[in-house]
């Protein structure tokens, strides 16, 4: 195989910090411990860590789903959060970035929000096609995906049973009682694999399939990756546990944000899905750095100039890429008007985009600032499976060495009771009650104009 | 009129701090003098402030170009930061969701990163169809959107000077000197504008209009938002200081954070928009506070945990809406297998969608954080036009009160250095020696997986 071609530098992830070097050097004990217990969590099948196994999962179900999915003309996707921002990363990486305008190619919407008019234009936008609907939740009980997905089978044109799909736990909730009850398609989510955690398994992989990724190799470059960290216990060799280290000190160190700002427009939703992974796991009890997703080159001319000169409260990642799937080549510059352009003359975007990355990387260094280099050799479904991977490692270590558990999301369960309160559910009531309180303050003053 | 129907609540502005309200009366000599700085800076015309004068511009010429370029297929848009999010701004908020895809009005397509594939496969998307190419760059001379220029220029089948508008300074740069020798069609950004200031002149403003914005309205709304703050100097009538200085306040007081998350997928886009307008402009000289860019409802399933159980490091503002475009009204639940799902029967998404914008404010504020409420009564081109100034204003006046230049970009030239000299610029040699030590360091140590 020859590797999967990632390499990583932490040669400037310490910044200027003084005694960096001996603090990180101090936790190796809790790193290695941070690594044995994802192995152990894992290999007893505990509650979270499901997603240490995807990568050697039986695919089947999945491939024939995808097969039948590629047949409709276009797909709708119900689902919110770690039951959508995957599939976007996986699309925009993996497949040709026009992937929506190729004939003989299902279109994709994916309704990840319950904005009414962002629902009703893709029912505008499906209109005429033959549409599979497919609604992703692993409780079976998130309010938003569960109105869209009725909302949109009561909608559909001709739809039937047979055209939907549900992605759900195995045994537990209701897009399982109404697989089991009315003879839809569905698929598992595994019950020890979190939301956020998802995207490896039938919840990101199928849709994946029926667009035409290559979602086996997304699966070897994962399980390679695997390979190579486990049973490796220290920060030196093991850059997962490295980076978590690296996170987890300049997070209690006075950088409470960690950028991340991959150098490839087929990578700016992967940015999105680890703020996603990394701010649901890590960010509890108090703790945990805020996720802060960038792309270059757009974002040199947006928040560059605020990461170099700006407040030194931000760990920096930066993804480069040596190779690309399409190359542009400038032409020869010959207008006089535009002879001051003549340094372009035949030169190339990837060469140029790449110069940039590491000019980026370098001003946030001379001026101070920690940067981590993640540089890919090219970005294939492998690579890609691959640094998923690390990332799910990375933010697993870096919860355990915060001490909190980096599978649960406590946090999220107050706004959902107010919510149900305000929709007028008899059990919440006294949430809406409460909601109502604060919201009368929040509202409190109002200036209109 | 009857006004914009624009309402800003600071109730809960102040979390749960100590001495806020007393704080905040202290800067009211500094609030008002920012305010002041602002008129006379605009009166006088100096450079940075041209902003200010926008609402009132002749648009005829903008106009014009809109509709000459309605007559295309597709537009393909070539700019970068200021010049590019803009577009994407309005088009989001103003356009029907499904804008690229209605017959009849032109594709769209934005070249705003150098990447070679995304470049690549715009050309893709645009063959066959009539094309007009524009480029957009204030001082004519950024890299990235020349390359892409000439790029498509040199590749679009049959495209003529004639197909081609350059928007840019009025007087100075390459692509000013490409209009004045080659007779394609040009437009100006006022030399006084900079480019994250730049959305409600030729700059954002001719494609909206091209695609069926009413950019007129646009401009009456900011025309209407400018006169409410005119002259309004104190924090407790004019909700745009007030805003810049609990801002200020948050800032300087251990939350680094300013967190902009509307509940409508239409101003997705704006909150990108706000968070360059907002860190190039307020992140210098070691100060600053870094924009992080939500969306309700679906941050509710990925940051929200963060917000409410992490550290308390972040000022929140909450976008509602009162009413919306369309509406979606759930269908009644009658499957025996959904029937938990009954407290959804007949109810309508933008009713759950405002609950769960409560919500979301009512948890937040009950952990304690510090919560703006903005709410719109509708989403429309005066009320769009009106949030874009009063936003425009908030960060000039934030900047005044951090002591700093709002309108200038000095951390973005020592990357451009770097860049020019890795391509090869005899100027900038000394730049790429330096650039090549520090990227030699930052890539040290490297594990190659």
């Amino acid at each position: 195989m020859g590797g999967l071609g990632i390499s990583f530098s932490f040669g400037c992830s310490s910044g200027l910090s003084k005694g960096f070097g001996s603090r990180l050097a101090s936790l190796t004990e809790a790193v290695s411990e941070a690594s044995s217990w994802i192995e152990a969590g894992a290999s007893s099948g505990q509650s979270g860590f499901g997603w240490y196994d995807l990568p050697e999962q039986d695919t089947s179900g999945i491939e024939d789903a995808a097969r039948w999915l590629s047949g409709y003309e276009a797909i709708i996707h119900a689902g919110i959060g770690g039951s959508a921002l995957g599939n976007l990363m996986l699309h925009q990486a993996l497949l040709p970035m026009y992937f929506n305008e190729r004939p003989g190619v299902p279109k994709f919407y994916l309704a990840d929000n319950p904005d009414p008019e962002k629902t009703a234009a893709i029912l505008e936008m499906a209109r005429g096609r033959k549409t599979a609907l497919i609604g992703v939740s692993k409780s079976g009980a998130t309010a938003e995906t569960m109105s869209q997905f009725l909302w949109f089978r009561s909608k559909l044109e001709g739809i039937a049973d047979g055209d939907i799909l549900v992605i759900t736990d195995p045994s537990g909730g209701v897009f399982r009682a109404y697989a089991n009850a009315g003879g839809c398609r569905s698929l598992e989510i595994p019950p020890s694999v979190g939301g956020r955690f998802s995207v490896l398994s039938a919840c990101g992989l199928v849709t994946a399939g029926a667009l035409g990724a290559d979602i086996r190799a997304v699966l070897e470059g994962a399980s390679e990756m695997k390979n190579f960290l486990r049973g490796r216990k220290s920060p030196e060799d093991n850059p997962a546990l490295k980076l978590a280290a690296v996170s987890y000190l300049h997070s209690i160190d006075g950088r409470p944000m960690t950028v991340l700002m991959p150098y490839s427009s087929r990578l700016e939703t992967f940015a999105e899905w680890f703020a996603q992974l990394w701010g649901e796991s890590v960010g509890k009890d108090g703790v945990g750095s805020t996720p802060v997703r960038a792309l270059g080159a757009i974002d040199q001319h947006s928040q560059v100039q605020l990461y170099t000169e700006g407040p030194d409260d931000k760990l920096y990642t930066i993804i480069g890429l040596d190779s690309r799937g399409a190359e542009v080549e400038l032409p020869e510059v010959t207008d006089e008007s535009l002879s001051s352009l003549s340094y372009l003359s035949g030169r190339k975007l990837g060469e140029m985009l790449g110069y940039e990355a590491a000019s980026t990387a370098s001003a946030l260094v001379k001026a101070g600032r920690p940067v981590v280099w993640i540089e890919l050799g090219r970005l294939d479904p492998r690579t890609l499976g691959g640094l998923i991977f690390f990332y799910e490692y990375t933010t697993a270590a870096a919860g355990r060495l915060l001490r909190i558990n980096p599978f649960d999301q406590p946090g999220v369960e107050q706004g959902k009771r107010y919510t149900y309160g305000m929709m007028g559910r008899e059990a919440y009531k006294a949430d809406a009650e409460e909601a109502n309180e604060l919201f009368k303050k929040v509202k409190s003053g109002a200036l209109k104009i």
